[in-house]
């Protein structure tokens, strides 16, 4: 399966920026929205709308409701998500092309940190 | 000198997130407002708001407009800057904390890049 989600998500999806430390990712959906399965490397995201996801993986589910003009830190991963609020979602995502430096794996953490 | 612009700006610059890979910066600034030299490592720059300054080196000069919601490359450099527009200026800066891979430093490039 393709987990890119400019390959998977492309009407969600679309890159706006890339070099070769960065890529950066638009990501517009409309109320009642799903995305199929795909992974984010280490990510830092910023809300451009306010909204209300729900965040899945085979066995998690986490239901994400954040503020236009908010920063968090969305861990390497792979989840899908559906927009259950009644507004679009409107995010950039700037992730990081780089392995971690010490060398570490990502933690079992589902969704944005804060 | 003290180049960390959260240390030598404090009125403008502000950390609103960050670990070990990352430092989010928020900027903020009204007309005529100036910066004292300070120094950015790799970043991207999104604009929250529509801006037009005007970036300075030892050197050079660049103005720089831009609307909101773009997103931009910063290289690592050292600057200083001034609001020239009639808008307040609004920034989010991701601040990549990790050498560049390659060991390469940083081309002399004012100002950030597209």
């Amino acid at each position: 399966m393709e987990l890119d989600p400019t390959v998977s998500n492309p009407d969600a999806y679309r890159t706006v920026f890339e070099n070769d430390r960065v890529r950066v990712l638009e990501y517009r959906d409309q109320p009642g929205h799903r995305t199929t399965p795909h992974h984010h490397p280490d990510s830092v995201l910023y809300t451009v709308s306010s909204f209300r996801r729900r965040l899945s993986t085979d066995d998690q589910q986490l239901e994400v409701e954040l503020d236009a003009g908010q920063v968090r830190w969305l861990p390497d991963q792979v989840h899908w998500g559906e927009n259950i609020g009644d507004t679009e979602t409107r995010t950039i995502l700037v992730e990081l092309k780089e392995p971690r430096p010490d060398g570490t794996t990502a933690p079992p953490v589902l969704g944005p940190l804060s």
